[in-house]
């Protein structure tokens, strides 16, 4: 689905898709959806024997618009162009790319904006609370949709790494690789509690109205504001908020009021404003329990290897020195777990000062590292497709 | 005015006393306070030469109830009763202790609330902009009407700590030694961005009418509890809330809701709830002001050594390991730049595992340096008073 535009290393034009699935799909809640839509975009070709497709999950606000552009809409580049593309770390000339928008989203996808068919009118707040697990499921359908038996890789960061490595254990034939960047195996207190805060602020805006706001023209702006501007406080590393921001005051003088009197304010709001004006509240919701919920040892009571004893895929786990929300000894849970089983695992941690935002920029370390293990993926592929 | 207690080492029944101030008083912003009172409480006895009066000070919700209780209400003890009292690291036996409700605030001492004289109305929206260098100077002028030249010491943690270092920059002959606990010589960008959540949580509060709710009748309390909810989580240390309440769930297995499930949201919960029915909005806002604002170093360029040059105090500057609101490191900050001034310092690092809320919490190792400085502190007194 792309157009020829390897000189820039784009993708160039990408359309959007739409799968529909009929047969039921049951929550880890127990709710049961009857029927779902989920948008994709693709990038690539898939190759005959189907060996080379790549599936991108994505991560909290992001969508199915991984690389390249919209018709029409130049500006509005997928959320990791800078790691996919021809010649880019995961090369779309070799491999094929499926960004996916997850059930529950707000980009096209079958979510709390959609049409309950039980009543004829929006979800609202009565769409069911979604997992992890429930996504993977979701896209191991889409995959049977693509005719794709296994991937090469399933790859993400951050919630979309939670993905992958969810996808290693609960589908380990169906995958070849995982790529796990800034990850954690579940949510630590504090990461819940920054959940928490975000969610209370959309909870209680006035025009929440128990997440039924669309039958009401409302929109809970306010409270999605907020929850944005504490998200982003954790997405950057203290160091380099103070790099880039530090006490610079707006006006070079303090103006002893409560208007924009510092840059770091100023950067807050309008991260802030942007947000509230784009994402939906109900999914924003969901969205930070699936993180909230995610903690694969839970079975086990908390022992992380028996969860992961039945992997097969080699795993790519990176993470980011700086990145305090999901640190690198998080990573190394993972990585060590993974050993006690015997897996093939390959750890990086990335000496970078952006925080856990790391994963989404082209630090040259950071993108020659994946580029280096799609090379082997490639490599395996093409040996796989001889043999 | 305290009651015979010492069995228990509480200083026992406490009774609020008001100071009114005639003199106008000219803030940093410009703006001119007419006339305002300050709420206080004491402890102890001050001694003939008026030699042994240590001021407390408060940080952000707290107030001039230091220590003990008050008449019938033998629950509400001070925020720093574990510090003050006879046989307490700083004790009432041998110390004349003065809290006081800083202005601004909401404890009885002119603030938001109060009223205008020059409307007859509630403050509200217009009360100005206050400082922490606008509070030391209306300390001192409390310090004037007690009779009290020169203070054995002046004490505080965190934001309390701020204004004993703005003391001992402000007043430098007003005091013998500065207890500088959990402070930094100004706030970082993310310090100042966790403030700004908690305001625009109440900024866009629908019941914050421009901060003239008093005259609505209305509480901004859903923004109060959010901005309460995001200062705890900057509270606590990352470790200390994994400890107390890690991923539990409040009912042992997932409800897939939006209502109460891990435990540390219960936790955040309670202690938003409990915040919004007891402080006011108007001076939630202004004291996290006086924090973004408090850069003694703003004046000179950033050079804290040069805005430390006139201190003549000896200081006590204590921080704690885990705390990551205001770290070790931005104390050696306000240690090195006295030490540039060759000023008499002691700095202790206490490694206690709570975070922030350290500086409030009995660690005995803690306590026992406090102790081991104010015997110092009552050793000078006494030889002063002899010599």
């Amino acid at each position: 689905m792309t157009s020829d535009n390897t000189a820039t290393g784009s993708v160039g034009v990408v359309h959007p898709q739409t799968a529909r699935f009929t047969a039921p799909l049951t929550l880890r809640s127990g709710a049961v959806l009857c029927g779902y839509e989920l948008v994709y975009e693709t990038y690539g070709a898939l190759n005959a024997d189907r060996s080379n497709a790549v599936l991108v999950c994505h991560a909290l606000n992001a969508s199915h618009h991984v690389a390249g552009h919209h018709a029409g809409d130049p500006g509005n580049t997928g959320w990791w162009d800078n790691m996919i593309g021809p010649g880019k770390p995961l090369d779309t000339n070799r491999f094929f790319v499926i960004g996916v928008n997850n059930l529950g989203g707000c980009h096209g996808s079958t979510g709390p904006s959609s049409i309950n068919p039980d009543t004829g009118l929006p979800w609202g707040g009565d769409f069911p609370v979604v997992t992890v697990e429930d996504w993977v499921d979701a896209q191991a359908r889409l995959a049977d949709h693509l005719g794709i038996e296994r991937f090469a890789a399933v790859m993400g960061g951050s919630l979309g790494a939670m993905q992958a490595l969810a996808w290693s254990i609960r589908y380990p034939q169906r995958l070849r690789h995982s790529v796990v960047i800034a990850c954690a195996p579940n949510l630590s207190a504090q990461n819940i509690a920054f959940n928490e805060v975000a969610r209370q602020a959309i909870l209680t805006d006035p025009d929440f109205h128990g997440g039924n706001y669309q039958l009401q023209n409302a929109v809970p702006k306010r409270g999605l504001r907020v929850a944005r501007m504490v998200g982003h406080i954790t997405y950057l590393s203290d160091d380099e908020m103070a790099n880039k921001f530090g006490r610079q005051l707006k006006h070079g003088k303090p103006g002893y009021g409560f208007d924009t009197e510092f840059e770091i304010e100023s950067y807050l709001r309008h991260q802030g404003n942007k947000f509230a004006d784009y994402f939906d509240a109900n999914t924003y919701l969901r969205i930070t329990r699936a993180l909230d919920y995610f903690d694969p040892a839970f079975a086990s009571g908390g022992d992380l290897s028996a969860a992961l004893k039945d992997v097969t895929a080699d795993l790519l786990v990176v993470s980011f020195t700086t990145d305090w929300r999901f640190s690198p000894e998080r990573s190394r849970e993972i990585v060590r777990a993974l050993l006690d089983n015997r897996a093939r695992v390959t750890y990086a941690e990335i000496d970078a000062p952006h925080g856990h935002d790391a994963f989404l920029l082209d630090d040259p370390r950071y993108h020659r590292l994946v580029a280096a293990y799609f090379d082997r993926v490639a490599a395996e592929t093409v040996a796989e497709v001889q043999a």
